[in-house]
Protein backbone atom coordinates (compact mmCIF):
# COMPACT_ATOMS: atom_id res chain seq x y z
CA UNK A 1 0.00 0.00 0.00
CA UNK A 2 2.88 2.55 0.00
CA UNK A 3 5.06 4.16 -2.90
CA UNK A 4 4.86 1.41 -5.22
CA UNK A 5 1.26 0.09 -4.30
CA UNK A 6 -0.72 -1.13 -7.92
CA UNK A 7 -3.28 1.33 -9.44
CA UNK A 8 -6.89 -0.27 -8.81
CA UNK A 9 -8.70 -0.85 -12.19
CA UNK A 10 -12.25 -0.70 -12.60
CA UNK A 11 -14.16 -1.59 -15.69
CA UNK A 12 -17.94 -0.69 -16.59
CA UNK A 13 -19.70 0.60 -19.77
CA UNK A 14 -21.03 3.66 -20.62
CA UNK A 15 -24.50 4.16 -20.63
CA UNK A 16 -27.02 6.07 -22.83
CA UNK A 17 -27.83 8.36 -20.18
CA UNK A 18 -24.49 9.34 -20.02
CA UNK A 19 -23.90 10.31 -23.85
CA UNK A 20 -25.36 14.37 -24.65
CA UNK A 21 -26.21 15.90 -27.92
CA UNK A 22 -22.74 16.02 -29.00
CA UNK A 23 -22.63 12.62 -29.43
CA UNK A 24 -20.35 11.66 -26.63
CA UNK A 25 -20.03 11.77 -22.64
CA UNK A 26 -20.93 14.40 -21.18
CA UNK A 27 -18.08 15.51 -19.56
CA UNK A 28 -19.07 15.99 -15.98
CA UNK A 29 -19.79 12.25 -15.81
CA UNK A 30 -16.09 11.39 -15.68
CA UNK A 31 -16.67 12.28 -12.06
CA UNK A 32 -18.62 9.58 -11.06
CA UNK A 33 -16.70 7.65 -12.63
CA UNK A 34 -13.46 8.48 -10.65
CA UNK A 35 -15.84 8.31 -7.66
CA UNK A 36 -16.12 5.00 -8.40
CA UNK A 37 -12.55 4.46 -9.07
CA UNK A 38 -11.51 5.53 -5.62
CA UNK A 39 -14.20 3.54 -4.34
CA UNK A 40 -13.32 -0.23 -5.69
CA UNK A 41 -9.31 1.31 -4.29
CA UNK A 42 -10.99 1.32 -0.94
CA UNK A 43 -12.70 -1.78 -1.39
CA UNK A 44 -9.60 -3.62 -2.94
CA UNK A 45 -7.84 -2.81 0.07
CA UNK A 46 -10.86 -4.76 2.26
CA UNK A 47 -12.62 -1.31 2.85
CA UNK A 48 -15.80 0.02 2.14
CA UNK A 49 -16.20 3.56 2.17
CA UNK A 50 -20.38 3.37 3.19
CA UNK A 51 -18.67 1.63 6.79
CA UNK A 52 -16.62 4.61 7.25
CA UNK A 53 -19.50 7.04 6.31
CA UNK A 54 -21.61 4.85 8.75
CA UNK A 55 -19.05 5.58 11.35
CA UNK A 56 -19.64 9.21 11.23
CA UNK A 57 -16.49 9.67 8.52
CA UNK A 58 -17.11 11.11 5.11
CA UNK A 59 -14.27 11.81 2.41
CA UNK A 60 -15.56 15.45 1.20
CA UNK A 61 -13.88 16.27 -2.30
CA UNK A 62 -12.42 20.00 -2.24
CA UNK A 63 -10.42 20.48 -5.19
CA UNK A 64 -11.00 18.57 -8.80
CA UNK A 65 -8.84 18.44 -11.61
CA UNK A 66 -9.84 16.66 -15.23
CA UNK A 67 -7.82 16.84 -18.46
CA UNK A 68 -9.97 15.34 -21.06
CA UNK A 69 -7.84 13.38 -24.40
CA UNK A 70 -10.51 11.63 -26.44
CA UNK A 71 -14.05 11.36 -26.13
CA UNK A 72 -15.86 8.24 -24.14
CA UNK A 73 -18.29 6.89 -26.35
CA UNK A 74 -21.71 5.06 -25.59
CA UNK A 75 -21.62 1.68 -24.95
CA UNK A 76 -17.54 1.76 -25.17
CA UNK A 77 -16.42 -0.15 -21.69
CA UNK A 78 -14.03 1.62 -19.90
CA UNK A 79 -11.21 1.02 -17.42
CA UNK A 80 -11.02 3.35 -14.36
CA UNK A 81 -7.55 3.54 -13.20
CA UNK A 82 -7.25 4.93 -9.45
CA UNK A 83 -4.15 5.39 -7.14
CA UNK A 84 -3.72 7.15 -3.73
CA UNK A 85 -1.06 9.69 -4.69
CA UNK A 86 -0.89 11.32 -1.21
CA UNK A 87 -2.30 10.87 2.21
CA UNK A 88 -2.18 11.48 5.45
CA UNK A 89 -4.43 11.35 8.45
CA UNK A 90 -6.37 14.52 7.62
CA UNK A 91 -6.51 14.71 3.55
CA UNK A 92 -5.62 12.14 0.37
CA UNK A 93 -5.34 12.81 -3.08
CA UNK A 94 -6.29 10.21 -5.93
CA UNK A 95 -5.07 10.11 -9.67
CA UNK A 96 -7.10 8.21 -12.63
CA UNK A 97 -6.92 7.37 -15.71
CA UNK A 98 -9.26 6.70 -17.84
CA UNK A 99 -9.02 4.26 -21.08
CA UNK A 100 -10.78 2.67 -23.86
CA UNK A 101 -10.54 -1.04 -22.60
CA UNK A 102 -10.87 -2.55 -25.72
CA UNK A 103 -8.30 -0.55 -28.00
CA UNK A 104 -6.42 1.26 -24.53
CA UNK A 105 -6.72 4.89 -25.56
CA UNK A 106 -6.38 6.97 -22.99
CA UNK A 107 -9.46 9.58 -23.04
CA UNK A 108 -9.03 11.40 -19.88
CA UNK A 109 -6.69 11.70 -16.64
CA UNK A 110 -7.80 13.38 -12.89
CA UNK A 111 -7.17 13.61 -9.77
CA UNK A 112 -9.50 14.82 -7.06
CA UNK A 113 -8.17 15.82 -3.44
CA UNK A 114 -10.39 15.21 -0.53
CA UNK A 115 -10.55 16.32 3.48
CA UNK A 116 -11.80 14.00 6.17
CA UNK A 117 -14.96 15.44 7.83
CA UNK A 118 -17.46 14.42 10.48
CA UNK A 119 -21.42 14.62 10.42
CA UNK A 120 -21.26 18.16 10.80
CA UNK A 121 -18.89 18.94 8.02
CA UNK A 122 -16.03 19.59 10.43
CA UNK A 123 -12.29 18.48 9.48
CA UNK A 124 -11.38 15.41 11.34
CA UNK A 125 -8.97 12.49 10.76
CA UNK A 126 -9.55 9.16 8.83
CA UNK A 127 -10.79 6.95 12.08
CA UNK A 128 -9.03 3.46 12.61
CA UNK A 129 -9.51 0.83 10.99
CA UNK A 130 -8.86 3.26 7.59
CA UNK A 131 -6.08 5.14 9.21
CA UNK A 132 -3.73 2.98 8.24
CA UNK A 133 -4.65 2.95 4.31
CA UNK A 134 -3.71 7.12 4.10
CA UNK A 135 -0.70 6.83 6.63
CA UNK A 136 1.60 9.25 5.50
CA UNK A 137 2.23 9.03 2.00
CA UNK A 138 3.96 11.73 -0.39
CA UNK A 139 2.95 12.49 -3.54
CA UNK A 140 4.39 10.61 -6.93
CA UNK A 141 4.73 11.98 -10.51
CA UNK A 142 2.20 10.86 -12.76
CA UNK A 143 3.08 9.21 -16.18
CA UNK B 1 -56.61 25.75 -2.71
CA UNK B 2 -59.58 22.91 -3.07
CA UNK B 3 -60.97 21.85 -6.43
CA UNK B 4 -60.69 24.95 -8.23
CA UNK B 5 -57.01 25.10 -7.47
CA UNK B 6 -55.34 26.95 -10.24
CA UNK B 7 -52.17 24.55 -11.68
CA UNK B 8 -48.55 26.36 -10.43
CA UNK B 9 -46.35 27.29 -13.34
CA UNK B 10 -42.76 27.10 -12.86
CA UNK B 11 -40.05 27.68 -15.84
CA UNK B 12 -36.92 27.02 -16.66
CA UNK B 13 -34.57 26.47 -19.49
CA UNK B 14 -32.99 23.16 -20.82
CA UNK B 15 -29.40 22.48 -19.72
CA UNK B 16 -27.14 20.59 -21.99
CA UNK B 17 -26.23 18.05 -19.95
CA UNK B 18 -29.73 16.85 -20.31
CA UNK B 19 -29.89 16.01 -23.46
CA UNK B 20 -28.22 12.53 -24.82
CA UNK B 21 -26.96 11.80 -28.25
CA UNK B 22 -30.56 11.36 -30.02
CA UNK B 23 -30.26 15.49 -29.86
CA UNK B 24 -33.11 15.58 -27.61
CA UNK B 25 -33.60 15.53 -23.30
CA UNK B 26 -33.36 12.02 -21.94
CA UNK B 27 -36.03 11.07 -20.79
CA UNK B 28 -35.40 10.42 -16.89
CA UNK B 29 -34.53 14.00 -16.90
CA UNK B 30 -37.89 15.24 -16.72
CA UNK B 31 -38.51 13.35 -13.31
CA UNK B 32 -36.02 15.86 -11.83
CA UNK B 33 -38.39 18.66 -13.59
CA UNK B 34 -41.63 17.35 -12.18
CA UNK B 35 -39.92 17.45 -8.72
CA UNK B 36 -39.08 21.34 -9.57
CA UNK B 37 -42.83 21.55 -10.39
CA UNK B 38 -44.01 20.20 -6.82
CA UNK B 39 -41.94 22.10 -4.79
CA UNK B 40 -42.82 25.18 -6.23
CA UNK B 41 -46.41 24.41 -6.36
CA UNK B 42 -45.53 23.90 -2.37
CA UNK B 43 -43.58 27.30 -2.19
CA UNK B 44 -46.85 28.87 -4.26
CA UNK B 45 -48.49 27.70 -1.00
CA UNK B 46 -46.38 29.37 1.48
CA UNK B 47 -44.15 26.10 2.92
CA UNK B 48 -40.48 25.21 1.67
CA UNK B 49 -40.35 21.71 1.30
CA UNK B 50 -37.29 21.56 2.86
CA UNK B 51 -38.37 23.05 6.01
CA UNK B 52 -40.83 20.18 6.10
CA UNK B 53 -37.58 17.95 5.62
CA UNK B 54 -36.14 19.57 8.37
CA UNK B 55 -39.39 18.78 10.74
CA UNK B 56 -38.67 15.08 10.17
CA UNK B 57 -41.04 14.30 7.02
CA UNK B 58 -40.61 13.77 3.76
CA UNK B 59 -42.74 12.98 0.71
CA UNK B 60 -41.25 9.82 -1.24
CA UNK B 61 -42.18 8.86 -4.55
CA UNK B 62 -44.00 5.64 -4.26
CA UNK B 63 -45.81 5.90 -8.18
CA UNK B 64 -44.21 7.82 -11.45
CA UNK B 65 -46.37 7.91 -14.68
CA UNK B 66 -45.09 9.72 -17.93
CA UNK B 67 -45.98 9.52 -21.29
CA UNK B 68 -43.51 11.61 -23.64
CA UNK B 69 -45.85 13.36 -26.43
CA UNK B 70 -42.58 15.72 -28.23
CA UNK B 71 -38.73 15.96 -27.68
CA UNK B 72 -37.47 18.92 -25.38
CA UNK B 73 -34.61 20.43 -27.27
CA UNK B 74 -31.18 21.65 -25.71
CA UNK B 75 -31.55 25.89 -24.55
CA UNK B 76 -35.82 25.28 -24.90
CA UNK B 77 -37.56 27.50 -22.41
CA UNK B 78 -40.05 25.22 -20.46
CA UNK B 79 -43.00 25.28 -18.44
CA UNK B 80 -44.08 22.66 -15.96
CA UNK B 81 -47.82 23.37 -15.04
CA UNK B 82 -47.87 21.57 -11.26
CA UNK B 83 -51.42 20.57 -9.87
CA UNK B 84 -52.29 18.49 -6.27
CA UNK B 85 -54.60 16.21 -7.72
CA UNK B 86 -55.43 13.55 -4.91
CA UNK B 87 -54.42 14.02 -1.43
CA UNK B 88 -55.30 13.43 2.31
CA UNK B 89 -52.85 13.31 5.40
CA UNK B 90 -50.89 10.13 4.51
CA UNK B 91 -50.34 10.33 0.18
CA UNK B 92 -50.83 12.84 -2.36
CA UNK B 93 -50.59 12.75 -6.60
CA UNK B 94 -49.12 15.57 -8.40
CA UNK B 95 -50.31 15.90 -11.97
CA UNK B 96 -47.58 17.69 -14.67
CA UNK B 97 -47.83 19.18 -18.26
CA UNK B 98 -44.64 19.69 -19.12
CA UNK B 99 -44.88 22.03 -22.41
CA UNK B 100 -42.35 24.33 -24.74
CA UNK B 101 -42.65 27.76 -23.33
CA UNK B 102 -42.38 29.68 -26.67
CA UNK B 103 -44.79 27.31 -28.53
CA UNK B 104 -46.92 26.10 -25.59
CA UNK B 105 -46.28 22.61 -27.66
CA UNK B 106 -46.72 19.56 -25.18
CA UNK B 107 -44.09 17.47 -24.65
CA UNK B 108 -45.03 15.43 -21.84
CA UNK B 109 -47.53 14.52 -19.07
CA UNK B 110 -46.95 12.71 -15.86
CA UNK B 111 -48.32 12.06 -12.53
CA UNK B 112 -46.41 11.47 -9.27
CA UNK B 113 -47.26 9.25 -6.33
CA UNK B 114 -46.26 10.48 -2.76
CA UNK B 115 -46.38 9.08 1.10
CA UNK B 116 -45.04 10.97 4.03
CA UNK B 117 -42.44 9.29 6.02
CA UNK B 118 -40.76 9.95 9.12
CA UNK B 119 -36.55 9.91 9.00
CA UNK B 120 -36.74 5.79 9.39
CA UNK B 121 -38.45 6.19 6.29
CA UNK B 122 -41.97 4.73 7.95
CA UNK B 123 -45.09 6.26 6.98
CA UNK B 124 -46.69 9.14 8.91
CA UNK B 125 -49.00 11.61 8.29
CA UNK B 126 -48.21 15.46 7.40
CA UNK B 127 -47.02 17.51 9.92
CA UNK B 128 -48.58 20.93 10.76
CA UNK B 129 -48.31 23.40 9.14
CA UNK B 130 -48.48 21.27 5.96
CA UNK B 131 -51.34 19.05 7.05
CA UNK B 132 -54.05 21.80 5.70
CA UNK B 133 -52.49 22.13 1.83
CA UNK B 134 -53.12 17.74 2.06
CA UNK B 135 -56.59 18.22 3.48
CA UNK B 136 -59.54 15.40 1.61
CA UNK B 137 -58.93 15.71 -1.96
CA UNK B 138 -60.25 13.02 -4.61
CA UNK B 139 -58.89 12.70 -7.61
CA UNK B 140 -60.39 14.86 -11.02
CA UNK B 141 -59.60 13.80 -14.10
CA UNK B 142 -56.86 15.25 -15.96
CA UNK B 143 -57.80 16.78 -19.30
CA UNK C 1 -37.12 -15.63 -27.76
CA UNK C 2 -41.46 -15.99 -27.63
CA UNK C 3 -43.87 -16.43 -24.75
CA UNK C 4 -41.41 -18.86 -22.43
CA UNK C 5 -38.60 -16.00 -22.75
CA UNK C 6 -36.29 -15.80 -20.12
CA UNK C 7 -36.30 -12.47 -18.23
CA UNK C 8 -32.59 -11.37 -18.84
CA UNK C 9 -30.64 -10.45 -15.38
CA UNK C 10 -28.16 -7.34 -15.28
CA UNK C 11 -26.09 -6.42 -12.01
CA UNK C 12 -24.18 -3.57 -11.04
CA UNK C 13 -23.18 -1.47 -7.58
CA UNK C 14 -25.32 1.73 -6.57
CA UNK C 15 -22.93 4.69 -7.03
CA UNK C 16 -22.72 7.23 -4.52
CA UNK C 17 -23.82 10.00 -7.28
CA UNK C 18 -27.25 8.30 -7.31
CA UNK C 19 -27.96 8.84 -3.94
CA UNK C 20 -30.22 12.10 -2.58
CA UNK C 21 -30.03 13.55 0.44
CA UNK C 22 -33.16 11.23 1.99
CA UNK C 23 -30.12 9.06 2.16
CA UNK C 24 -31.62 6.62 -0.55
CA UNK C 25 -31.38 6.25 -4.20
CA UNK C 26 -32.95 9.66 -6.05
CA UNK C 27 -36.09 7.73 -8.25
CA UNK C 28 -35.12 9.23 -11.38
CA UNK C 29 -32.13 6.82 -11.24
CA UNK C 30 -33.94 3.86 -11.57
CA UNK C 31 -34.62 4.95 -15.62
CA UNK C 32 -30.96 4.56 -16.32
CA UNK C 33 -31.34 1.29 -14.48
CA UNK C 34 -33.76 -0.36 -16.46
CA UNK C 35 -32.35 1.78 -19.83
CA UNK C 36 -28.77 -0.98 -19.02
CA UNK C 37 -31.59 -3.60 -18.24
CA UNK C 38 -33.22 -4.12 -22.18
CA UNK C 39 -30.08 -3.14 -23.78
CA UNK C 40 -27.89 -6.00 -21.89
CA UNK C 41 -31.22 -8.22 -22.67
CA UNK C 42 -30.94 -6.57 -26.01
CA UNK C 43 -26.99 -7.76 -26.02
CA UNK C 44 -28.22 -11.23 -24.77
CA UNK C 45 -29.92 -11.95 -28.13
CA UNK C 46 -26.98 -11.17 -30.16
CA UNK C 47 -26.95 -7.57 -30.85
CA UNK C 48 -26.10 -4.01 -29.65
CA UNK C 49 -28.23 -1.34 -29.66
CA UNK C 50 -25.62 1.18 -30.91
CA UNK C 51 -25.77 -0.72 -33.79
CA UNK C 52 -29.41 -0.28 -34.51
CA UNK C 53 -29.02 3.47 -33.87
CA UNK C 54 -26.33 3.75 -36.21
CA UNK C 55 -28.27 1.94 -38.54
CA UNK C 56 -30.59 4.73 -38.24
CA UNK C 57 -33.24 3.46 -35.86
CA UNK C 58 -33.88 4.68 -32.48
CA UNK C 59 -36.04 3.38 -29.46
CA UNK C 60 -37.74 6.15 -28.28
CA UNK C 61 -39.33 5.88 -24.50
CA UNK C 62 -42.95 6.89 -25.33
CA UNK C 63 -44.15 5.93 -21.62
CA UNK C 64 -42.39 4.98 -18.22
CA UNK C 65 -44.04 4.18 -15.08
CA UNK C 66 -41.84 2.99 -11.94
CA UNK C 67 -43.84 1.87 -8.42
CA UNK C 68 -41.17 1.88 -5.94
CA UNK C 69 -41.58 -0.70 -3.12
CA UNK C 70 -38.17 -0.25 -0.77
CA UNK C 71 -35.32 2.09 -1.11
CA UNK C 72 -31.85 0.97 -3.17
CA UNK C 73 -29.42 2.05 -0.83
CA UNK C 74 -25.44 3.11 -1.90
CA UNK C 75 -23.27 0.56 -3.10
CA UNK C 76 -25.93 -2.01 -2.74
CA UNK C 77 -25.83 -4.59 -5.60
CA UNK C 78 -28.71 -4.28 -7.98
CA UNK C 79 -30.35 -6.61 -10.34
CA UNK C 80 -32.03 -5.55 -12.63
CA UNK C 81 -34.34 -8.35 -14.07
CA UNK C 82 -35.92 -6.93 -18.09
CA UNK C 83 -37.76 -8.98 -19.93
CA UNK C 84 -39.78 -7.98 -23.62
CA UNK C 85 -43.61 -7.99 -22.93
CA UNK C 86 -45.09 -6.83 -25.95
CA UNK C 87 -43.57 -5.94 -29.52
CA UNK C 88 -44.18 -5.78 -32.99
CA UNK C 89 -42.52 -3.74 -36.52
CA UNK C 90 -43.63 -0.65 -34.11
CA UNK C 91 -43.35 -0.93 -30.90
CA UNK C 92 -42.12 -2.69 -27.81
CA UNK C 93 -42.73 -2.95 -24.12
CA UNK C 94 -40.41 -3.74 -21.54
CA UNK C 95 -40.96 -4.91 -18.05
CA UNK C 96 -38.63 -4.88 -15.49
CA UNK C 97 -38.17 -5.61 -11.52
CA UNK C 98 -35.43 -4.92 -9.51
CA UNK C 99 -33.64 -6.07 -6.54
CA UNK C 100 -31.31 -5.84 -3.87
CA UNK C 101 -28.71 -8.53 -5.09
CA UNK C 102 -27.99 -9.33 -1.89
CA UNK C 103 -31.00 -10.13 -0.01
CA UNK C 104 -33.58 -10.30 -3.20
CA UNK C 105 -36.16 -8.51 -1.81
CA UNK C 106 -38.28 -6.17 -4.27
CA UNK C 107 -36.90 -2.75 -4.71
CA UNK C 108 -39.20 -1.65 -7.91
CA UNK C 109 -41.23 -2.95 -10.54
CA UNK C 110 -41.61 -0.70 -13.93
CA UNK C 111 -42.23 -0.42 -17.50
CA UNK C 112 -41.59 1.40 -20.47
CA UNK C 113 -43.15 1.41 -23.83
CA UNK C 114 -41.13 2.47 -26.75
CA UNK C 115 -41.62 3.50 -30.71
CA UNK C 116 -39.24 2.99 -33.49
CA UNK C 117 -38.34 6.35 -34.71
CA UNK C 118 -36.01 7.44 -37.81
CA UNK C 119 -32.99 9.68 -37.44
CA UNK C 120 -35.76 12.85 -38.25
CA UNK C 121 -37.71 11.60 -35.34
CA UNK C 122 -40.50 10.06 -37.80
CA UNK C 123 -41.96 6.58 -36.75
CA UNK C 124 -40.64 3.45 -38.72
CA UNK C 125 -39.87 -0.20 -38.31
CA UNK C 126 -37.33 -1.97 -36.51
CA UNK C 127 -34.80 -2.83 -38.95
CA UNK C 128 -33.04 -6.12 -40.32
CA UNK C 129 -31.49 -8.05 -38.53
CA UNK C 130 -33.27 -6.44 -35.45
CA UNK C 131 -36.96 -7.40 -37.09
CA UNK C 132 -36.73 -11.04 -35.69
CA UNK C 133 -36.31 -9.73 -31.80
CA UNK C 134 -39.46 -7.59 -31.82
CA UNK C 135 -41.72 -9.92 -33.84
CA UNK C 136 -45.43 -10.10 -32.63
CA UNK C 137 -45.78 -10.94 -29.61
CA UNK C 138 -48.83 -10.11 -27.01
CA UNK C 139 -48.48 -8.76 -23.53
CA UNK C 140 -48.42 -10.98 -20.66
CA UNK C 141 -49.51 -10.80 -17.42
CA UNK C 142 -46.30 -10.16 -14.37
CA UNK C 143 -46.19 -11.73 -11.35
CA UNK D 1 -16.11 42.43 -24.08
CA UNK D 2 -11.69 43.17 -23.84
CA UNK D 3 -10.02 43.25 -20.50
CA UNK D 4 -12.07 45.31 -17.98
CA UNK D 5 -15.86 43.08 -19.39
CA UNK D 6 -18.17 42.48 -16.04
CA UNK D 7 -18.45 38.97 -15.35
CA UNK D 8 -21.93 37.59 -16.24
CA UNK D 9 -24.32 36.55 -13.08
CA UNK D 10 -26.66 33.51 -13.66
CA UNK D 11 -29.43 32.78 -11.00
CA UNK D 12 -31.16 28.80 -10.44
CA UNK D 13 -31.98 27.46 -7.09
CA UNK D 14 -30.49 23.59 -6.18
CA UNK D 15 -32.63 20.53 -7.11
CA UNK D 16 -33.23 17.89 -4.62
CA UNK D 17 -32.00 15.73 -7.39
CA UNK D 18 -28.23 17.56 -7.08
CA UNK D 19 -28.00 16.05 -3.51
CA UNK D 20 -26.18 12.91 -2.52
CA UNK D 21 -26.39 11.52 0.97
CA UNK D 22 -23.97 13.55 2.71
CA UNK D 23 -26.78 16.00 2.59
CA UNK D 24 -24.89 18.92 0.15
CA UNK D 25 -24.62 18.64 -3.43
CA UNK D 26 -23.32 16.47 -5.10
CA UNK D 27 -19.47 17.59 -6.76
CA UNK D 28 -19.87 17.05 -10.26
CA UNK D 29 -23.56 18.90 -10.32
CA UNK D 30 -21.34 21.70 -10.15
CA UNK D 31 -19.91 21.29 -13.69
CA UNK D 32 -23.70 21.54 -15.38
CA UNK D 33 -23.84 24.77 -13.55
CA UNK D 34 -20.82 26.43 -14.60
CA UNK D 35 -22.01 24.82 -18.08
CA UNK D 36 -25.35 27.00 -17.91
CA UNK D 37 -22.99 29.96 -16.91
CA UNK D 38 -20.85 30.30 -19.90
CA UNK D 39 -23.89 29.83 -22.06
CA UNK D 40 -25.87 32.64 -20.07
CA UNK D 41 -22.89 34.81 -20.77
CA UNK D 42 -22.76 33.94 -24.61
CA UNK D 43 -26.37 34.62 -24.62
CA UNK D 44 -25.90 37.89 -23.08
CA UNK D 45 -23.03 39.05 -25.62
CA UNK D 46 -25.79 38.10 -27.92
CA UNK D 47 -25.45 34.90 -29.32
CA UNK D 48 -26.63 31.52 -28.80
CA UNK D 49 -24.45 28.58 -28.09
CA UNK D 50 -27.00 26.00 -30.19
CA UNK D 51 -26.86 28.18 -32.72
CA UNK D 52 -23.12 27.45 -33.19
CA UNK D 53 -23.21 24.08 -32.51
CA UNK D 54 -26.43 24.29 -35.49
CA UNK D 55 -23.46 25.88 -37.77
CA UNK D 56 -21.17 22.86 -36.88
CA UNK D 57 -18.47 24.08 -34.45
CA UNK D 58 -19.22 22.82 -30.48
CA UNK D 59 -17.12 24.16 -27.80
CA UNK D 60 -15.80 20.86 -26.42
CA UNK D 61 -14.62 21.21 -22.53
CA UNK D 62 -10.39 19.78 -22.37
CA UNK D 63 -10.08 20.75 -19.25
CA UNK D 64 -12.07 21.18 -15.85
CA UNK D 65 -11.16 22.39 -12.40
CA UNK D 66 -13.02 23.40 -9.46
CA UNK D 67 -11.82 23.91 -5.92
CA UNK D 68 -14.77 23.29 -3.74
CA UNK D 69 -15.15 25.67 -0.26
CA UNK D 70 -18.00 25.45 1.25
CA UNK D 71 -21.26 23.05 0.59
CA UNK D 72 -24.31 24.46 -1.71
CA UNK D 73 -27.52 22.73 0.20
CA UNK D 74 -30.68 21.95 -1.28
CA UNK D 75 -33.20 24.87 -2.65
CA UNK D 76 -30.15 27.49 -2.06
CA UNK D 77 -30.40 30.22 -4.75
CA UNK D 78 -27.09 30.13 -6.30
CA UNK D 79 -25.01 32.56 -8.37
CA UNK D 80 -22.51 31.67 -10.64
CA UNK D 81 -20.38 34.25 -12.22
CA UNK D 82 -18.65 33.71 -15.38
CA UNK D 83 -15.93 35.20 -17.28
CA UNK D 84 -14.14 34.91 -20.23
CA UNK D 85 -10.24 34.44 -18.68
CA UNK D 86 -8.52 33.84 -22.42
CA UNK D 87 -9.65 33.13 -25.99
CA UNK D 88 -8.75 33.29 -28.87
CA UNK D 89 -10.01 31.73 -32.21
CA UNK D 90 -9.11 28.31 -31.50
CA UNK D 91 -9.45 27.79 -27.77
CA UNK D 92 -11.24 30.15 -24.94
CA UNK D 93 -11.08 29.70 -20.93
CA UNK D 94 -13.60 30.37 -18.73
CA UNK D 95 -13.47 31.08 -15.07
CA UNK D 96 -16.37 30.89 -12.56
CA UNK D 97 -17.40 32.10 -9.15
CA UNK D 98 -19.83 29.86 -7.06
CA UNK D 99 -22.09 31.57 -4.32
CA UNK D 100 -24.91 31.48 -2.06
CA UNK D 101 -27.08 34.31 -3.51
CA UNK D 102 -29.04 34.76 -0.18
CA UNK D 103 -25.95 35.06 1.87
CA UNK D 104 -23.17 35.88 -0.97
CA UNK D 105 -20.60 32.92 0.47
CA UNK D 106 -18.16 31.70 -1.99
CA UNK D 107 -18.91 27.77 -2.50
CA UNK D 108 -16.82 27.08 -5.30
CA UNK D 109 -14.32 28.33 -7.51
CA UNK D 110 -13.78 27.13 -11.33
CA UNK D 111 -12.33 26.52 -14.62
CA UNK D 112 -13.01 25.60 -17.85
CA UNK D 113 -11.01 25.12 -21.03
CA UNK D 114 -12.52 24.44 -24.12
CA UNK D 115 -11.27 23.79 -27.83
CA UNK D 116 -13.66 24.73 -30.73
CA UNK D 117 -14.27 21.38 -32.54
CA UNK D 118 -16.25 20.79 -36.30
CA UNK D 119 -18.77 17.63 -36.61
CA UNK D 120 -15.86 15.27 -36.88
CA UNK D 121 -14.66 16.33 -33.53
CA UNK D 122 -11.26 17.88 -35.31
CA UNK D 123 -10.22 21.47 -34.26
CA UNK D 124 -11.43 24.45 -35.87
CA UNK D 125 -11.82 28.45 -35.51
CA UNK D 126 -14.77 29.60 -34.05
CA UNK D 127 -16.96 30.97 -37.08
CA UNK D 128 -19.04 34.10 -37.96
CA UNK D 129 -20.50 35.53 -36.24
CA UNK D 130 -19.19 34.14 -32.68
CA UNK D 131 -15.18 35.27 -34.22
CA UNK D 132 -15.47 38.35 -32.39
CA UNK D 133 -16.56 37.37 -28.94
CA UNK D 134 -13.45 35.20 -29.19
CA UNK D 135 -10.75 37.30 -30.19
CA UNK D 136 -6.89 37.32 -28.67
CA UNK D 137 -7.61 37.54 -25.40
CA UNK D 138 -4.86 37.20 -22.52
CA UNK D 139 -5.60 35.32 -19.16
CA UNK D 140 -5.89 37.66 -16.19
CA UNK D 141 -5.34 36.69 -12.71
CA UNK D 142 -8.44 35.90 -10.93
CA UNK D 143 -8.78 37.59 -7.52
Amino acid sequence: MLAGMEPHEFRFRVRYAETDQMGVVYHANYLPWMEMGRVELFRSLGHRYKDMEAAGVVMAVVDVNVRYKAPALYDDEIIVRTSLAESNARLCVFHYEIRNAETGKLLAVGSTRHVFLDKQLRPTKAPEPYRSVFEQRREMPVA
